[in-house]
């Protein structure tokens, strides 16, 4: 085996209370890239569709993802990368992320696979680290793992692949604005009250709970953010109006997708799922806000093979 | 039925990482007590052992608990109540707590159980109010509901019964030193680094998934709190060195017990709990400081019919 065409999956971070440490990856918006074991060594981006992005390969997180896994490990050989971006860069479902996820499993499969998964997330944190300045691990764990995934700890990495239940699915509504990284992050305070943290992990504990003992109740009633949401969401244009309406449509919950734009709702079963997002569309039809909407399965595999 | 002699456990609240959510109930400490339908309306204290505590019932916390049930039900009869307290009060291993569970359970199964647990919990926590001035339910529910509960959230009260592993037990250590919760609540700052809160919280899922999952290394690696054992633990004599020794000896993790001032480690398995004993009692019988200690399995189910 020389080549591998793959799906490599958007994902959803900043899971309402799970602020940077859960994540779930999405099944039916995602990258396709095809990587080429070739006698040349080194990393080479070959051909770019559907965004216009660098093909450097220092510059493109895929190629830094790439290096940061060739560093690892002797090879005589080297591999070619195409991309058919099909998310969004500042989307906040993870485009950056699902490129570095990509190309590292693939690299890691044409290898026979001499590193683990959690080899790969770190691999993959350097093209993150490339795009937004910080190697965060809440998008390409889940695209690693399927899923959703916990980041527990950093210093060690350690990602716990939660189990997922069959019926949950994904409506994410990505209106056409900008909303920068930084100004997303600039935005939050650095210190949170205490009574508000306690509430947020107790909301984390009961998510968690929820997943594992697939309660879809228990989960739509722990998909409160009480920290990160009622600020950010300020950059969102009628995040509330839009939150209210997932939620009168039959939503489990509904929170800020990454750093935003994006909104995602969660839902038991692609019905309502629908259902939510024909009333996010309203929402943005109303105010005249062009966006993109996808609904989509929770992704419990993660990257597939074409 | 008009009659009940029961066990009601002693509970570590404030499991690490889950301050003020997270809590579980233990098997072999708790007090005895023996409820008594009778024909006088009522609630009367008539018989305590073991500790100085009220007779009266409005000052007593099984009697406060007792009669927030009694308000709620047409009752043309009464209850008397004999408490064999065992847990000594102060100890942080849920003394009040362990009362006013026991005392609300034993009516409800006299009466045959018009309420569910969650009503139960809520009774109990009047007690709670009566002891400490805040009525919290993070000693309550894992006593009612057995194993490791987590307190999603107080408004709506939303308890959550977690998955227990089989194996787990908690050493206990209770050096006789006093630390009033009054104390040790004003020592906490309001405020918490938004970093701290989100390693908290991923400790949490972490928790929460290692219970499920019976994966105790993960369980283990989770038992951190960066935001009130840091604090909390100068009130305890000794307590880096109990930690230390109880993890060298074989402990998952180890933490403060309620509002301490007692010492909580858990194990895989009694005999490392055992061996963890031993160390605990070494660095206090090296220091002469007086201790009762405990090792106890997980209780998965709360109160008990003796």
């Amino acid at each position: 085996m020389n080549e591998l065409r793959i799906f490599t999956p958007a994902t959803i971070a900043n899971i309402s209370c799970g602020f940077d440490v859960l994540g779930l990856a999405l099944d039916t918006v995602g990258d396709e890239m095809t990587i080429r074991k070739v006698k040349k060594k080194g990393i080479r981006i070959t051909k770019i569709t559907g965004q216009n992005i660098p093909t450097e390969t220092h510059k493109n997180v895929a190629g830094v993802a790439a290096l940061a896994l060739l560093s690892e490990i002797e090879c005589d050989f080297g591999f070619e990368i195409e991309i058919n971006k099909k998310i969004k860069p500042g989307s906040g479902i993870g485009s950056s992320a699902a490129s570095s996820a990509g190309v590292v499993w693939a690299i890691n499969e044409l290898l026979h696979k001499p590193f683990n998964t959690i080899d790969l997330v770190r691999f993959a944190m350097e093209g993150e680290r490339l795009a937004t300045g910080v190697a965060h691990a809440d998008n390409v764990a889940p695209a690693l793992f399927g899923g959703f995934t916990l980041v527990r700890s950093y210093e060690p990495l350690d990602i716990i692949s939660i189990h997922t239940p069959n019926e949950l699915y994904a409506t994410i509504i990505h209106p056409q604005i900008e909303v920068k990284t930084a100004d997303a992050r600039n935005i939050l305070k650095t210190t949170v009250s205490l009574k508000d943290a306690i509430k947020q992990w107790g909301n984390v504990g009961g998510l968690i709970s929820g997943l594992y003992t697939e309660d879809y109740d228990l989960i739509g009633r722990s998909l409160e953010d009480h920290i990160v949401e009622p600020i950010r969401s300020i950059l969102i244009p009628a995040f509330n109006l839009v939150k209210q309406q997932s939620l009168l449509a039959g939503a489990l919950g509904c929170g800020i997708s990454g750093s935003g734009p994006s909104i995602f709702a969660l839902s038991k079963g692609k019905k309502t799922a629908l259902k939510v997002a024909k009333s996010m569309k309203l929402v943005y039809d109303e105010i005249a806000i062009d966006y993109d909407i996808h609904v989509s399965k929770v992704n419990k595999q993660g990257i597939k093979i074409l």
